[in-house]
């Protein structure tokens, strides 16, 4: 039986994946072309990680991921015109997934012993790297980049997380707690529409 | 004495790098950038999965693959106006080159005691992922993504080499008959015009 | 106290992340973004040539590349109205630091044993590949492939420093022969407007 941890797993994949088939779709990608952009949006993040970790990636050990991209693909397919409907719910879901990847993401790297700074970097890649490809390979210029609160909400979540270490609390907890951070900071700089200021062209 | 294995290796990395800096002169791009996209599409496939399978990539230890770019290049240079004529040669060598790469990203995985279901990613990143940063690099969406077969044939050539090995059949016949699988299945799909279905754009 | 060569490394790195940071802000992006795409331009050549030397990437142990690129950020934001008027002090900073990030480039890979023409194009990505990435994340053909001697200009400093250790010179002076060399030919190619020979298209 999938842990709770494996839930949440599969359904921030099935989220990233969505996200990636979406996107690709409106491109005009074949199945293919969508089903490797929605892969590759759901595990880049964490393959990219483990690279830098020097540490085989996750999704090569288990086919789950490469499943459960097959399942939103035929999701997308068969539900295309009601998806629509379901942006909040996937809003939601794509939210669990950036908090549990940043969680797994930090705590991967503070189990091979990195400090604290490189393991914020290795959530807030795994949070959202993959969806930097994913804009990469549709010929688009990064979203994360340019719109809304995202991967920052995985640096402060990491913050978060450093915070509770240094306060005593237990390495369960602070998972908790740097989670439950990155969901809220996330929903809540969509709702209140809270974004970081823009750089003014200065460019030659 | 180079084997045939050596030389076919040679056609499929002359075939690649043409196929980058035709790509890159149409851009308008320097000898330098035709030359680093057209050694980008021949060895990245390649480079991306043993950067996976945290092995040594096989262009540093051979300067073959340089040395092949580079006549590439001056190829291309000296005999640009009558390569139009040669489109139908061109795609024989990259459906060989194609083809191959499959069967070596396969076999080097499978050595390396990778299950079967990675094996068939890592022969069709190392057939197919050069493509894809040629293309990022010209700024264009990835070919493969959206027209005509081109990585399922090393997919559809990686179930093929399983499906011989349950059979029975010893790794050398199964790369013989994955390699021969990809290369007909490349060129049948492009001469019946047989393509994957596209998904509808439901993105909001 | 910092040595020489930590100081020219500041002041390339510096100098990488202000490129990265102006051409992102020309194209509008959040101050995340700016910062992401001028750390990324600084260290990105250097991550992907650790990542093929199968060494951890240097800025995953010392937060200096971090801080730094943090000051080219507050830097942009400060002074961007006078940053034009020094667009001069910027190719020359530009200039050090591909000269420095090239002879580092070098001197790690053969220091690890590899052959030199493995090491010339190690400390070329170490120079160039950063601004690459750059330009795919603000959605740009890369600069380096159409315009200007760049990489170029390390691949010349690297067969320099080649020369001179046939020649029999320690390798303590054959870097500093390279870095010269590179620092010279880029400052000198511009003056001079010299450029490599264009492919023309013959793409279909």
């Amino acid at each position: 039986m999938p842990t709770f941890v494996q839930i949440l797993d599969f359904v921030g994949t099935f989220a990233f994946a969505i996200s990636g088939i979406r996107l690709a779709s409106a491109k005009r990608f074949d199945w293919f072309g969508a089903y490797v952009v929605g892969f590759v949006t759901a595990i880049g993040g964490g393959t990219i990680r483990d690279l830098l970790l020097d540490v085989t990636p996750g999704w090569m050990t288990d086919p789950i991921y490469l499943i459960c991209t097959g399942l939103a693909l035929l999701w997308v397919i068969l539900f295309s015109k009601t998806l629509i409907h379901l942006n909040n719910t996937f809003f939601i879901f794509d939210s669990i997934g950036l908090a549990l990847f940043t969680v797994v993401g930090m705590g991967k790297s503070l189990a091979l012993g990195y400090p604290v700074w490189v393991a914020i970097i290795m959530g807030s890649l795994t949070g959202a790297a993959g969806g930097v490809i994913r804009d990469v390979f549709i010929n688009e210029i990064p979203l994360i980049f340019r719109k809304e609160i995202y991967a920052m909400a995985c640096v402060f979540g990491g913050i978060i997380y450093w915070l509770c270490q240094q306060a005593g609390l237990g390495s369960y907890g602070c998972q908790i707690v740097c989670g439950i951070s990155v969901f809220l900071i996330r929903i809540l700089s969509v709702k209140y529409k809270i974004c970081l200021p823009t750089l003014k062209g200065s460019s030659d």
